[in-house]
């Protein structure tokens, strides 16, 4: 059903943006592709987002955030700050295994896409690692956690857990022992933190 | 000066196949151009490697080799076993970037060699965590470090510290702050480790 100026939303036209993406690859998802899926006219996306490079710049950090959003749910809950770091790092896990397993041609896309992208990828880790500083402030309030600086060593626990959240090691999510070795890595890092 | 079939040595050819992916990439070293630059015939080199692929593979692990080789004088001294983890992981990191800033037309050219090799990664791989499994191992008979399984323990420690020498990683290894987030980690990980 063609949209009209009236209902024609920014949510939309990302929406648009991903479902051309996921048909024909990130060498598509130009305003003009965009505009034909929609059946409206290219002025009208422009009238959203000035340029393709903001369009695929907005539809990646879409893309990024619906991963930050589903873990802040962990960050806000008022529980053992051990156990939320435990389950904020599966969380995490699960989900960019999600993303590169159930739909790795949109996967292998959004990665050609956040290459090109300015400030989506560099946002999205502040994001990550700053609900990471408020479970391990909240460990060191509780008496829980140890640290100098909670903001250094969220960084070091995001870098450290890198090979079960980094795009670079998607191809070893499938292999068998990659439990195991989540496992083994969050237990040093826990241990690493605690009092 | 070209070489007889007397001198021909394995670690010869070896020697002149890293010279030629030098100058020419990776798309070269045959046994021809191998042969070429040693000014001997291309049979002389097939008695030493059977295949192209044979040839490739041997050259690729001989410069991995050169880092466990490195390294492995940390593994046998007497000293404190912390100590030693902290100073295995820097040389292991300094090692990794010394190889792709020192030399980044053959660093590339070996990511390519890797990506096509059969054993030499996961075996380069087992070298460098069993070397860790080793110091872990003194580690907990010293009383220092707490682990049930110190080889499931040393694949973690390997894996939580792969931003410091997984090439993948390689850009970041001249991004300013790499060393405070070195030593973040290495921290956290020494931390996860003691009793």
């Amino acid at each position: 059903m063609p949209a009209t100026s009236q209902t024609l939303t920014a949510e939309r036209i990302l929406e648009a943006t991903e479902e051309v993406l996921r048909r024909h690859g990130p060498a598509k998802a130009t305003m003009v592709d965009v505009a034909r899926a929609l059946g409206v006219s290219h002025g009208s996306v422009y009238r959203h987002f000035r340029t393709k490079a903001a369009l695929r710049e907005a539809v990646t950090k879409r893309w990024l955030d619906r991963t930050s959003e589903a873990l802040a749910g962990i960050v806000a809950e008022e529980r053992d700050p051990e156990d939320r770091l435990r389950d904020w790092l599966r969380a995490l896990f699960d989900a960019k295994r999600r993303k590169a397993g159930d739909d790795p041609e949109l996967f292998a896309t959004y990665m050609v896409l956040t290459g090109e992208s300015g400030e989506a990828v560099p946002d999205h880790i502040a994001d990550l690692t700053a609900q990471l500083t408020r479970i391990i402030e909240a460990g060191a309030e509780a008496g829980v956690f140890v640290t100098a600086d909670p903001a250094r060593t969220a960084r070091g626990v995001f870098q450290a857990s890198g090979r079960f959240h980094d795009p670079c090691y998607a191809p070893e999510w499938a292999q068998p022992g990659i439990e195991e070795d989540f496992e083994a890595v969050v237990d040093l890092l826990v241990r690493g933190l605690r009092r």
